[in-house]
């Protein structure tokens, strides 16, 4: 038997990351639980809307149709974002990370305008403020009003 | 965060989910890892930068110091982030999602501006394109020029 092709089982040889990293190969990687993280951002204003996950049919849902999917952790199902609620996205634009395990979504954002199931444009509302150790919210978008 | 899931499985009550979501008290919810997903934005340029983890000892330092703290998960320790690269994020604002399981943190880049440790300013520097069914990436930013 030959032992030489047993070694490199403790993760990626220099080539691979290096080919990873710089290459033009689409590799995603998801995690254990199938997940890599998407960042979402409206292309036209640049802010962040939210953050969510795609497994790999969403991911091909996603580019196959150009209507954002994403996968529905709690529901545990594919969820084409806007199907109850109309806030769709519409992907301008996909982007991969260094080590190809997250996303970057740019959309253009149907239906109301907003992102969040609250009603809000973005997910990220509220900021946090530290006074003395202590920290506390604040809002930085209000409710209900999205744009 | 995830939209889609607040038909109530075994989840929290209404009431639960309503401080979590409209309330001022800051509640972050790490996952079974222990992990929160915290995806970072260039104060100044508004653009992203790099997706990452905190635990709550990372979040700690973080808010604690001003300066921006991660989870390393493949060295499995808390990372200062820069403190071997020089990138360090000096944190500007850290928001946080609708059900407080995802951060946002607005940050002020030190060192050679990059965020990435290929030397990129942005970890998202390669874009998904398709052709007919097959997907490639391609640079939408170059190597090693970060401004």
């Amino acid at each position: 038997m030959d032992n030489a092709g047993h070694k490199a089982k403790v993760g990626p040889s220099v080539g691979e990351t290096s080919d990873r990293e710089e290459g033009l190969e689409f590799k995603p990687k998801f995690g254990a639980d199938g997940l890599a993280t998407c960042v979402t951002v409206d292309a036209a204003r640049g802010d962040v809307l939210m953050l969510a996950h795609m497994n790999e049919a969403a991911l091909r849902e996603t580019l196959a149709t150009g209507v954002v999917h994403y996968w529905s952790r709690s529901r545990e199902a594919l969820w084409r974002k806007g199907e109850t609620s109309g806030q769709t996205q519409t992907l301008v634009e996909l982007r991969v990370d260094c080590d190809q395990d997250a996303f970057l979504a740019l959309v253009e954002v149907g239906g109301d305008g907003g992102a969040c199931h609250t009603g809000r444009r973005s997910c990220f509302y509220r900021r946090v403020e530290t006074d003395r150790g202590a920290a506390r919210l604040a809002f930085v978008e209000p409710s209900a009003t999205h744009r």
